[in-house]
């Protein structure tokens, strides 16, 4: 695929079943836009809905739109879509907060859950917040310490002491992905939890947290799910938790009666008590209409051309090895949906590539990174963004 | 006042300094809004904004926008806004997550700047979140406790054992305003530390921490400051003690080097470690241009008139004692900028009221509510809104 011209993968595209979803995001002219796994482009319908929400709903319903117009039931609603993408049930997602947030009430529930065991396992060099959230926690209980290993070892450092494993399903910087089933198995026969840090693998690749019998994850609204730039996080809670899992942020909108301004705190029935504060509503419309976009989608070409994107790019860019050294796994099924290579001077070759009109990212110390979105990447774009790289590498 | 007439109220409204800022809301017709102080309306300008930041820097800016457009510096930038509405530096506020989840962050906070101490101090029957939040972090700190005593005895309960004092500055169903300057300097003079709600203060009244030696204070976007539903709260920390503080959510945009990707979490300094995750830039962009038109108006004509509005309500239904009992303290210094009455039966009248084009809110479990915003209701707005309430107490 390394000799493949661009005439012949102008022909690919015109063959892709998704070739139309480009046209549903308003992308600028003269940008290949390899950056969708760290702020998903704008889908045409979200102006449209978000100047809706605005004119009508708050302008006109006002205070009434909490009802009349569905706000209060976004969190629980955009949840039940999300969880068409990540294997889950629709009672078992919710939207809320921010990632690093929802990782802090989880991660609370989880220890809570399991009284006696003290270890929070994590591995070494994942994504730096899910530690640094983990040790957040530890500061508050002192019983509790954060452990971190070798991916290779995680299986062997399970033990009867591990209240939860912690792990990104997809690595932020390699895109290398963990086999969620064979983890969760192996965390549930040493009687610990499970929590996945979804954020570059929700929408990017068939996830199947049900499946899998995963217990606990969190996920980003802004990347692959196009919710636009800072939109709110999403928590899956499997359901045989959720009677007894709590979450530690016991703001009112988790409470079973907002609006009885009790004294006394009562969780919700089921994953709304893991809501805390007022839902940020121009966020959750905005990654409603991201996620209804994706839902329309063949979600099984979206896996399938991911994996094909990636192929192209990776034997395009092969002969500039040992400059540009793969760091993604080759096997489609042991990486996410970016494209990742080391390289020494990293930090001067994506400012060049941006110059371009190439938009991927650097990650320090030497990392080029490049989102492969079937939706709007098109194998031209591959195409083109690969030679490149080959240009600024030779 | 209680024999004004609508006449003599039009002519109030035509020498209103404060007239003009009415026509920079989107209200609707048939409509006498009183429940800014639960969401506030639309301004004019937030629809073009958000229309820019969703088409230009979004669209078009796309990941590049988190520089070139100010998003990562949004927190700060807004935060520094409100400062100026609350008697704060500009580099002692910042926007970020729920009130709730503020309030979490920096009680945290507060437990570890003040080891050996135990109590966390609030009143009874105050906004239940704050309570709720507090003994949420008792569940996670068993040496910590909860104590809520009657208004009255605040200041004698604080002593040794308080390591800090929670409190709503104004109550959300009372309209009763806590002397901040005294309650204040009375924690500090047992050592321990304060943190204020400003929910129904921030905007509907001239606050001053910095006057009062406020140690931490948080407060809501959504109400007064007109930020959209479910707009980003804010938090409020002292100069003096940002060095020491620390989140216990440690979350990425909090660490002094988010992109450099650390294993180690070190917080960034000054207030910027009290972020947690990405910044929500819809919410923030629509919370911006709700305080910049607050920051246009003449401050001391707004709290002026809020007292003038509060006058009217009350003297135009006075006649309806004892079926409608005044909640609010009359003067003007130990109240917030909403009016409330307690009557039987509230949760009928709220409704009729609403069919009548007033919107207020019920709270129960016997309290109309009535938000008074000098933006944009006008003397003629709170004579019609008191004559229906007349007739339907009557």
């Amino acid at each position: 695929m390394a000799d493949v011209t661009l005439a012949e993968v102008r022909e690919w595209d015109k063959r892709d079943p998704l070739r139309e979803a480009r046209h549903a995001f308003a992308l600028p002219h003269g940008v290949i836009y390899l950056d969708g796994n760290s702020l998903g482009p704008l889908p045409r319908a979200t102006a449209a809905r978000l100047a809706d929400v605005v004119a009508r709903e708050w302008g006109v319903g006002l205070i009434r739109s909490w009802d009349d117009a569905g706000w209060m039931a976004a969190p629980a609603r955009v949840g039940g879509k999300i969880a068409r993408l990540i294997g889950a049930g629709a009672d078992e997602v919710i939207v809320a907060d921010s990632t690093s947030v929802n990782l802090f009430k989880l991660l609370g529930a989880a220890v809570a859950l399991r009284p006696g065991r003290t270890t929070l396992l994590t591995k070494d060099g994942g994504f730096p917040t899910d530690r640094h959230v983990a040790e957040g926690l530890q500061r508050l209980l002192p019983h509790v310490r954060v452990v971190a290993v070798p991916a290779y070892s995680l299986t062997d450092a399970i033990d009867g002491d591990t209240a939860v494993l912690l792990l990104c399903h997809v690595h932020f910087r390699s895109g290398a992905r963990h086999d969620m089933a064979a983890l969760t198995a192996a965390a549930h026969r040493a009687g610990a939890l499970t929590l996945w840090d979804l954020s570059h693998s929700a929408g990017a690749l068939a996830v199947d947290l049900n499946g899998a019998g995963a217990g606990m994850a969190v996920g980003c609204g802004y990347k692959f799910l196009n919710g636009g730039p800072g939109a709110p996080a999403f928590l899956y809670l499997s359901r045989n938790l959720q009677a007894e899992a709590r979450s530690p942020l016991q703001g009112w909108i988790g409470h079973a009666a907002p609006f009885g301004f009790s004294d006394r705190y009562e969780p919700a029935a089921g994953i709304p008590r893991f809501l805390t504060g007022t839902p940020p509503v121009l966020g959750l419309a905005a990654l409603e209409a991201g996620i209804d976009l994706m839902l329309t989608a063949d979600l099984a070409a979206v896996w399938e051309k991911s994996a094909r994107l990636f192929d192209l790019f990776a034997s395009r860019v092969a002969s500039a090895r040992p400059r540009l050294e793969l760091l993604t796994p080759p096997e489609a099924n042991l990486r996410g949906s970016h494209i990742a290579f080391r390289c020494a001077d990293a930090a001067q070759i994506m400012p060049q590539l941006v110059g371009q009109g190439v938009i991927g990212d650097f990650r320090p110390p030497d990392v080029l990174r490049f989102g492969l979105t079937p939706l709007f990447t098109s194998f031209e774009d591959v195409w083109l963004a690969s030679d490149a790289l080959l240009q600024c590498a030779s």
